[in-house]
Order: C-alpha cells, then structure tokens, then sequence
C-alpha cells in the first residue's frame, strides 16, 4: 500500500467518524480540511468517496450544503426493505409465549430499553418523518424516552420530554388533564414554558397506541404552545379499539390478540410496513 | 484515483459505519467479507486501516477478538484532554444566569435531553466505567435517561430503568422505599423481577446527586437481585452536602453556589475532570 492511498483512506475514516457522530448537522469543509491538515479540494473528493460508498451499500445519505454556512452533513437513511426486516424481526420476538403478563399486557421492556433497537427504530421514525422537516422530538416519559431520543438523534434534532407530573426544578410548566381512552383514568402530563418555544414545528414519538388518549392529551398541550404537531409515531399500536382518538399516526407494528389464558400474543407488522415491503406499482 | 485505491476506500466506509453502528459489539471478518465481496486477508487490511487511523485522530479504539467467536468491535473512547474540554464547555453554559430558577434550582433539562450532549456525556462516563465490565447500566427515571442510554450504548450492553411507581404492565416486581437525604421525603423505586437477572454485573447514572439517598436507595435495590454495583456515575453534584450518603462515586460537574436573589450560579469540572487535566506525574 502507497503512502498516497493509505491517507486517502485516512482521511476517510476521520471525515466519516466526524460526520455519523453528529447526524443532521452540517460541518464546514473547513474543519476536516483544519483537522486532517488537507486541502478543501482534498476533504471534497473524500466526501464524495463516503457518499457514493454510504448510498451504495444502503448506509444513509450524505449531503452537500453550499454557501455561509455551507458543509457537509450525514443524514440517517434506512431502506425500506431493511425497515420491513427489522419490523419482521421485532413481530417475531414480541409474539413469544413469555412475553405475555398477568392482565393480557405484553413485556416489551428490553426492546424499548435497548440502545441497539433504540438506535435501529429511531432511524426507522426520522427516515419516515424526515421530510416533515421538524423542529423537535417530542416524547412523554417513560418508555418512549430511547426511542425518541434515538429519533431526535437520527434528525439531529432536540429532544422535548413531557412529564407526568409537574417539576419544581424547571420553572413555569403548562399542565393538563386528559382522559385514558382505555381505563377511563385522568391522566396528567407537563410541559415547563422554557423548553419548547411558540410556535414549534414537532413531532410525537410514543412505544404504545391503545385508545390514543395521550396522544390526544399532548395534541391538546401542544395547542398550548402554538406548536404544529406534524407527525405522530407509535411502535406498537392495538388492533382494538379500531377507532382512535388520533387519526393522522404512523405505527410500526399492531398487537392483534394476547390471550393470558393461553399465553398467546400475536404482533404483525403496522400497514405502513406492509405497503413498504409491497413492490412497487402493485 | 484508480479503482483499485477507490474500493479500498469504499469498504474502509462500509466497515466504519457498521461498526461504529453497533459500539461494543463484536461483528466477524466474515460478516464484512461477504457484504463487502472481499478475502477476510483484505479486510483485515481495511480494519488495520481503521484502527491506525481512528487512534491517530483520538476518535476511538478497534479491538480484534480471536477464536471462534471472534471478530473486531469498535469500543468509544474519549481522550482525558477531550473530557476536560467537554466538561469545561458544560460548566460554562452551566453557570449562566438564566439558569437559576425559583428555589434555587438549575435549568438543565435542554441540556441533559440533547441528544448531542448525551451521546457525548454517555462516552465520557463508557470511558470511565469500561474497565469494570458491566452487564447492564443502571439509571432511574427520568432525566436521567438520555445520558444513561447512551453509556449502554457505548459500552454495549442494555440499560434497565429504575421506575418511580410500580407498573402493572411488567410483572412482578420488587419495591423498596427510601428517605431523600436533602428534602426528607420519603421515595420509592421499583424493579421487574424480570429486567435484571440475579447477580449481574451494573453500573449506575444518574444526572444529579445532592446527599446521595437515591443512590443509596439504588444500592439497597441492587441488595434484592444480588446485583453488584461497580460505578456510580452523576452528571452534577451539589458542593454541599459534602458527605454524601454513598461513598464511591465519579461526578463530572459539581455545583459550587446557587444564589436565586443574585442569580448567580457557579458551576466548576469535579476533583475526577480536575485531575484528567494534571499533566502525568504532578
């Protein structure tokens, strides 16, 4: 190997690292160039080396932006065929006997809480709302939480929690009551003043749809602060009741039936993940 | 540029980006070999070619297992002067008037909830704690969460969630209560049996200890799963108490003085940043 190719491949492995730590923000040419001590002509031809590599292998998108605030930045991309696989798998290991508790719920608690499926469903979210263009992530604590951040992470964006209850520790919060479509049961959640500015462009990841009452309750605050709600995205969502108090949301997989008594869970990937893995055309 | 130099190039993208995708795990030559149509003896060149150049540029460590379950993993980690660096840039924003709210309290939740902010914190405490070899990373909910993901991202391994309430959708699970150290208040924690099996290997972090009676709750909890607790983590501690309720543990920050009449807030780097920033030997 020449001196030559092995700083190529150098630089390479240097501008890439930089780019997939930060997805969503531009870096200026200037700073690879600073960094590894190369021409900006130089980092140019090694960017195009990791975007024709990246978009070849299916690996995420990297985009040139030009002027002031011009740069380089790398944009999370997961195909749709992969999302199919990875819904596919998800169905499987969801519909295991073991899985299914006392009062017909599902454990799902390790999924949602690995960074691996964390990180793989949070960039199915940003792939699938991406264009949306949003300002914010928006979630409601608790199991939501890593996904979401992984969402937030994919579209380079900030994470906004709303909480159950109201905090002392973070000032002014709006605060309000909604209804549990499901148990019947007042609901609370909040939202401190600061952390989200009026007129926000969101939107709302969530691990669970049953009736939609929180994601009606956070449509409900999000009017509190102006903020346009411009997607909605649950992992596993209920087959009953059909009807939801939302009606614009994307899922990602539906639970069709658990049955304590015969310890029996069946979970199938969303609509949304079928009409991927459908050819186009058809 | 032949096409020879591009294809090395090519896969050094393909190969980075997968590994980096999956920190701390270990993926066989095989796996790269066949994706990237290569000889295993090639891309043993291209990791080489790797792990030079992201220890060269500080951006992380390429370890090489062999055996039959062998293979390379990519494992993050932050040099001492970049923790120092992150650190200081934390302290600064920390400190900023607008922070202090009423109470007495600091507005930090935009910040523990970036994603950015997280993924970098969650390396710092991954470089910290790695050599201890946890299984699982500890956290209770909420805030929390991000940082604690993120360090179980980087090392590898799940996170488990300490809830607030016991949940009726995970099982049985084990309860205990315990006595905040600065506000008196009784507290409690929870845990499914299920989340966390006898005798595992954990680390703990959290984003705020003042006297310390969560983490020591935390110890008591870990008591009932026989787990052993190797780390303890805080993002930022209070100067005062200076005896805390748990002995062993790392802060990154420590909050020196709040004054909400003066709105002032003095935050400075911890004994443990302050002493990664000595030169060697001093």
């Amino acid at each position: 190997m020449t001196s030559r190719r092995l700083r190529r491949a150098q630089r390479v492995v240097g501008i890439l690292k930089l780019l997939v730590d930060r997805p969503g923000t531009v870096i200026p040419l200037a700073t690879f160039a600073q960094r590894f001590d190369a021409a900006k002509s130089t980092i140019s031809e090694d960017v195009a080396v990791i975007r024709e590599s990246l978009e070849a292998f299916g690996l995420g998108r990297v985009e040139t932006h030009f002027g002031a605030a011009g740069g380089v930045r790398y944009v999370p991309q997961i195909p749709p065929a992969e999302t199919v696989g990875v819904i596919t798998d998800l169905c499987r290991l969801l519909s295991s006997p073991e899985r299914v508790l006392p009062g017909g719920f599902l454990y799902m608690t390790d999924i949602i809480f690995s960074p691996v499926w964390a990180a793989a469903l949070g960039e199915i979210f940003a792939t699938r709302f991406r264009e949306t263009e949003p300002d914010y992530v928006l979630t409601v604590e608790t199991k939501g939480i890593p996904m979401a951040l992984m969402t937030a992470r994919a579209l380079g964006r900030p994470l906004v929690i709303l909480r159950r209850d109201i905090r002392v520790t973070e000032g002014t919060a709006v605060h309000i009551n909604y209804v549990s479509a499901s148990t019947r049961r007042i609901q609370s959640m909040s939202l401190p003043r600061r952390a989200l500015p009026v007129g926000a462009r969101v939107v709302f990841i969530d691990d669970f749809m049953r009736g939609g009452g929180t994601a009606r309750g956070m449509l409900d605050l999000m009017d509190e602060f102006d903020a346009r709600v411009l997607g909605i995205g649950v992992l596993l969502e209920t087959a009953e009741p059909g009807s939801k108090l939302v009606q614009d949301y994307t899922s990602l997989a539906v639970l069709e039936r658990v049955d304590e008594a015969a310890r029996l869970a069946e979970v199938a990937p969303s609509a949304w993940v079928r009409q991927l893995a459908a050819p186009a055309g058809s």
